[in-house]
């Protein structure tokens, strides 16, 4: 299928993606006056005296901004707000029709941490609740603490959470089917960007005694290492402490997991057999992974999963991101814990009844994983 | 009919009056693929190289912010975002019913100049048009001209010129149904916040020689009066040059023409039969005019307006925006201009075949106010 082309047309034939719907018609004078003045004005006295109604009166009780600057979208790179919207009205499509919720894309002309922090403040009493797209690291990361700090909804970058949720629930699954246990397990991470970093720090969380081994596009991550960032530097609590200087092929040597989040084809099958035997392979990068799973499996993988439909074992963030924004909107949630996140890698787990190397995540259509997790955030 | 109560009772059964609709399902696995990853990835690198065929490829070609701080919101004043979202969602409504345009109501929680003009600038590549809404003067005035010149999408601030289009396509009928020309009218203004100033603006460029005296709460401006602000002092170059110290009866006496944008009550039965024989009296305080019509017949007027549904002659904002942003939008207009609003209220003042005192503007319900209004935004 050349969804390149089809892409293009049919974006052009609907001019857009997404559309307002009203709740109820304007058809007639009373609803005018009910919806419009001079009924309105009860409504604005009743939320402007008590704000936290405002989400009774309002569809801030149903709505999030999906908010990017466009630094780090998809595969592209920083291809700034314009090139983002398409991507954010599609994540919009994904937060309809998965959990029926109404989301706003809000592509940014700004780009500094400051001035990014201060617009999505500015507009926030609009919303039920902000994610963070497609925003670059290590700049995200402060984006997001600040505004989880400051902002009373919640605050998801689902590049770092998201994927780090699918990821792990991916990941205890996979462990059940090669009968390893995580703590035992010894790690590479392939990438160290937004998701790199939630990752670790989520899996960790998990599984205390896991060892995980970093690697960036200069080699492995340890500590005394040059001109390692604020956000690298923070992660090497989390690593191996024996790591040191060393190419992605030491990192992978004796390796039972490995988990990228980097770039195409940097994993050749070579590497593969360097690992423990019945290696986890999970080569997320998109849309084209660090391995083809067709060679992965020709080294000796015993699970392999990639963010691609095309393949089994699909570690897509739609598994995750829909029903956490749900839970936090029904449940009046303000933050997203470590603890919710924890609760919804294992909700997503469990709802595959009997792990196997082709099943270790339920397929993104799965109706119970919304309310599944949803339940859990509270 | 008690709207307060029904208006509450509604809001809350309904959670907010809006939602998001998809213009496609996500059903399949080819329409995940076409509007998400991997076929969004050709229309993001188009636009991101192209940023003008957006428009082509997103929603921006029909959705506009509908963008407040709630600084001056219907006549409940500076109730602040949470207060005016329940407003901002009826005015999407609008937008929807009559123009079928997809608004966002964005509520600022930022309430200086600066602060309001970058945030609006920063978000501005998600939307095909800005409509600034209750805003108080004197800031609206920097804030939209600030925006009209640093962005490249239509901005308007519905208060000021939908209020000055509608007023106008108001006295034009007015006129012609009391037979005179506005260009030998005496005009009284009460009221010279964000609407007060605009109508001035612009009936003094549709009938230069009428004569307009303004009032404010402390009377009639005139040239040298104490601690008139910025835009005030603006004003005087339209108003009458022998304006002088005085209050609004002395403004009134010998006008033809009262436009209230003021408060209610202000108006009495005594200062209109002060004015010329026949004399025309928009009260368009919200919701309670300057005068009951009941008061203003009795006191002698010849024609009177409201902005109220229930009594004849409603000059309502929604017979002007929805066509100006309808025709904005698809004519990929950049700048609403005084032409733009001259043609608006000549357009919506010629719907009405034969003006009668009853009749001088159409119905808001009017099937072709919109079509005839977009087409001459060009």
């Amino acid at each position: 299928m050349n969804y390149k082309k089809l892409a293009l047309d049919k974006h052009k034939q609907l001019g857009g993606k997404i559309a307002l719907k009203l709740k109820d018609n304007l058809d007639s004078k009373e609803n005018l006056s009910t919806y419009y003045t001079p009924g309105v004005a009860a409504v604005s006295s009743l939320v402007a005296e008590h704000p936290k109604q405002t989400r009774d009166y309002t569809w801030t009780n149903n709505n999030v901004a999906i908010v990017s600057d466009g630094s780090a979208v998809l595969g592209l790179g920083d291809i700034g707000p314009y090139g983002a919207l398409p991507v954010m009205e599609g994540k919009a499509m994904l937060f309809k029709h998965f959990a029926d919720i109404d989301a706003v894309p809000i592509v940014l002309d700004v780009h500094g941490t400051d001035e990014i922090v201060n617009a999505i403040k500015a507009i926030a009493p609009s919303f039920g609740g902000i994610n963070l797209e497609d925003i670059s690291a290590p700049k995200c990361f402060e984006i997001e603490e600040r505004l989880k700090s400051d902002l009373k909804i919640p605050v998801m970058h689902d590049d770092q959470h998201g994927t780090a949720v699918v990821t792990l629930a991916g990941l205890i699954n996979a462990a059940k089917v090669v009968g390893k246990d995580l703590n035992d397990c010894k790690v590479t991470l392939s990438g160290t960007g937004a998701a790199g970093i939630a990752i670790v720090k989520l899996i960790k969380k998990y599984a205390p005694k896991i060892h995980i081994i970093a690697v960036d596009s200069k080699g492995i991550i340890y500590k005394g290492r040059d001109n390692l960032n604020t956000s690298k530097e923070d992660l090497l609590k989390y690593l191996d402490k024996t790591s040191h200087e060393g190419s992605l092929k030491n990192a992978v040597t004796g390796a039972d997991i490995f988990i990228g989040v980097s770039s195409p084809n940097i994993l050749t099958t070579e590497m593969i057999k360097l690992m423990t035997p019945r290696p986890i392979i999970f080569a997320m990068a998109n849309p084209d992974p660090e391995i083809t799973p067709e060679k992965a499996m020709l080294a000796g993988a015993a699970v392999i999963a990639t963010g691609r439909s095309d393949y089994p074992n699909q570690v897509n963030n739609a598994l995750a991101f829909p029903g956490i924004f749900r839970g936090a909107l029904d449940n009046n949630v303000h933050k997203i814990t470590e603890r919710h996140k924890l609760n919804a890698a294992e909700a997503i787990a469990n709802l595959v009844e009997k792990p196997t190397a082709d099943n270790i995540v339920p397929n993104i259509g799965n109706k119970k994983l919304v309310e599944v997790i949803a339940n859990l955030i509270r």
